[in-house]
């Protein structure tokens, strides 16, 4: 097998629409629950139940899944989770909980694959920390998920929950489809420049890139040291917050940070005094429809009484904005000379055995030297100076997720623009997919500063509660 | 196969006892035959040749080897780079250096197998990123070598090259063995508390454990984050900092550290205008014999002229002094703590499947708290402040790499107690094995300051030369 040239869409999947609204989505919430599986009126069982009907009957259509728990297995660990409710002795909030783990990240029992031909059928013989943390505590891994070669290259056979014809976005395609689309209450996705806000927004899925370094890395495949994050995906914010904090209270952040503090539970919602409001370079890529939903959510957000600061009039956000639109290049700067190593090692394993973008990924890094690198470092912590000078005028900033509904596309998973800058910005950022846009999901993006990802959950609910009730 | 209890040394080792003197060692350099390589006196592939004999010669006594490449693979490559050398274009002044791989160190063609039975036949399908650059250069990689399990529990078969009664020291007791024994020029270990320094002084091999992050690490399976250094290990001075630049150009550090910066070869020896010497909780365990050959170290490189500060009369070093005897417990900390992923997974394989040592580790963790861990954090900025404090009085440290010569001893490998605060330091440090005790080797410890590797290496080289000079 050969990771060159890249591999088409399969031809048999079956075609799919769903209307997408907000309130009326195929996303499947299991925190919510929790009172149901205490009282025996739901249970942790029945949940898996419904899972795993929506995978047999969507993923001929969403194609979510590389690998796949054996449903024995599940069903036997979820009946035990089952008792434990019942029994009021839960090991967590997430016990039993259905989760999905991006192919990017170990996992003892299911290979991890990478969707790269030189780990076809390879396993680890470990859990990942964010893995061992979510089984610890009683969560049930259900299957690996579709990602694009080494979660840059080559897209995989994921297609949009709501739209066969559409991609779910990449790079962590499978986990998004799985939980936007009902198969999973919670999964594990990564982002290096925009692979989990990106296909959370295409997939209707709630999703959290953490502050850097708040959430474990161990054995998420590296790509680079400096921008690899852990990605959450959740059906619901509470769902989202739950997984997220029982990895941060039980393995926490990659050594030496402590990991995400905060309550175990979804803060209470939390109305901003003021929010900053940034266009950025997606912007000039956004259909109508598109600004025009945006535009109405930050209407929505400014009549509540929360003041809306942008680039007009305030030279501060509009040097931020101008700083911003001139990222994306040395952003391609700092992966592609970090990811020298390991993606040197893999094509030095034949001609053909990477993708074409693994490829011009390499060829940049050859064309580049250390000094390039070094003022690529610089400018981005001159970036998070920037942003962190306007912690005292407004709690956090309301952009896109993504430059519009998820397109229709296979090898390409869509824009970077608007989910790339808090990369950089190593601030917490949060996918809240409250808006519908030619009937398909598009999330507002609610980003923060670094190491407030606590307070940030408290914004991001209160935003979510704001379009929900006035939806 | 299970790893509790600690297995027993192999009852088939064949005895063996060799006089060690730092002018007649059994190391066989590889970088001072260049010329030789290049005017065809010599041929990598006559330097391959005897290496092979040594292994096939010592091996049974010796095992240092857990798993070796073809010899017809080796042979190839090495009559390639014989050409290479004679037409005057090598890949690097490493080309064709037969080298071996702490078995810790993913590599492509060879299993990875970390002396714990999970890993057994395991193949982590790529290189690490300093095996990459070595064979990029044109290293050959002769074999994997054995580490104690995951390079803290249990040890492995290795014995001291110089007397089989012996360790070789640990966890990089194969890569110790190996170079100092004449079987490879060079070798790759890891050291999160001492696992280098304390080898190479076992086995009369010469070592760097280089600044914290200066060494790209990516591909050596991890125990910390903060403590988890790269290992060097040379059959001379020249061919440690030769293997250790080809790393530093090819690959760097760990991003963002951009890489040790120093020239290619081998810097100039410089003789410094004060050396800070320091006795460490090390030196209430250490003989008689040993204290006498250090103490005459001392007073070679004071009568060349060097103005020795120690901790009589002197309050900064004996506050110094006082940090450093206290670092043993918070170090255990940092790695029990740091080390929860990934020995929780391993762990969770199986009530028997890692050794007393690993489980020791994971239930001092459990012990602990967050608060405790941050605590251990805090202590070893301190230290670090502390150490950099004397930047201005004098330009390194001279101390023991071992409290004495290899023990007579098969699961404990050692004292840890010279080599350990240097880890916590973060700055390079040298073993110069110059010294003999017992006609056993004994390295002398030249440690530095943060950053300033190739400076260090100009001391080291003069230490060296001092020492032998006058032997």
């Amino acid at each position: 097998m050969e990771a060159w040239p890249v591999p088409p869409l399969p031809t048999d999947i079956v075609p799919r629409k769903i209307r997408y609204a907000p309130d009326d989505s195929l996303a499947r919430p299991f925190v919510p629950l929790a009172s149901a599986f205490r009282d025996g009126s739901d249970s942790v069982r029945a949940y898996l139940e419904r899972c795993l009907e929506t995978i047999e009957a969507a993923e001929p259509s969403v194609r979510a899944f590389v690998v796949r728990q054996d449903a024995k297995v599940l069903r036997d660990a979820a009946d035990a989770a089952t008792t434990r409710w019942r029994d009021g002795k839960p090991l967590s909030a997430v016990d039993g909980m259905p989760i999905v783990v991006k192919d990017m990240i170990e996992t003892i029992d299911l290979p991890t694959q990478m969707n790269n031909p030189i780990f076809t059928g390879w396993h680890a013989r470990r859990d990942a920390a964010s893995v061992m943390a979510l089984r610890g505590a009683g969560a049930l891994v259900i299957g690996k998920t579709v990602t694009t070669e080494f979660a840059v290259g080559n897209s995989g056979p994921a297609r949009n929950p709501y739209d066969s014809n559409r991609t779910p976005g990449g790079s962590s395609s499978g986990t998004a489809a799985a939980v936007g689309g009902g198969m999973a209450a919670f999964g594990l996705g990564t982002q290096t420049h925009a692979s989990t806000i990106r296909p959370a927004s295409y997939c209707g899925a709630y999703a959290l890139k953490a502050s850097f370094g708040a959430l474990h890395v161990g054995g998420v495949t590296p790509l680079t040291t400096t921008l690899d994050h852990l990605g959450l995906f959740g059906a619901s914010l509470e769902d989202l917050w739950a997984g997220t904090m029982v990895i941060a209270r039980r393995i926490g952040g990659t050594p030496p940070h402590p990991g995400i503090q905060g309550p175990i539970g979804l803060p209470d919602a939390h109305k901003p005094k003021a929010l900053i409001r940034l266009d950025m370079q997606g912007w000039s890529e956004t259909s109508e429809a598109t600004r025009a939903a945006f535009e109405a959510l930050v209407d929505k957000v400014a009549k509540a009484g929360v003041k809306i600061i942008d680039r007009r009039g305030d030279s501060q956000v509009e040097a931020l904005e101008q700083t911003l639109a001139d990222v994306y290049e040395f952003a391609l700067d700092l992966l592609a000379w970090e990811a020298r190593w390991p993606f040197g090692t893999y094509r030095d394993q034949g001609p053909r055995m990477v993708g074409p973008r693994i490829l011009d990924l390499l060829a940049r890094a050859e064309a580049m030297d250390g000094a390039r690198y070094a003022e690529a470092v610089r400018r981005r912590e001159a970036l998070q100076t920037q942003v962190h000078a306007l912690s005292d005028r407004a709690e956090g900033f309301l952009t896109l997720s993504a430059s519009g509904p998820a397109i229709e596309d296979h090898a390409f998973t869509g824009s970077r623009s608007y989910p790339l800058p808090w990369t950089l910005v190593a601030g917490p950022t949060f996918a809240v997919p409250v808006m519908a846009v030619e009937d398909l999901p598009l999330a507002a993006q609610v980003a923060g500063y670094r190491e407030r990802d606590a307070e940030l959950a408290a914004i991001a609910r209160w935003v979510r509660d704001q379009a929900m009730a006035q939806a």
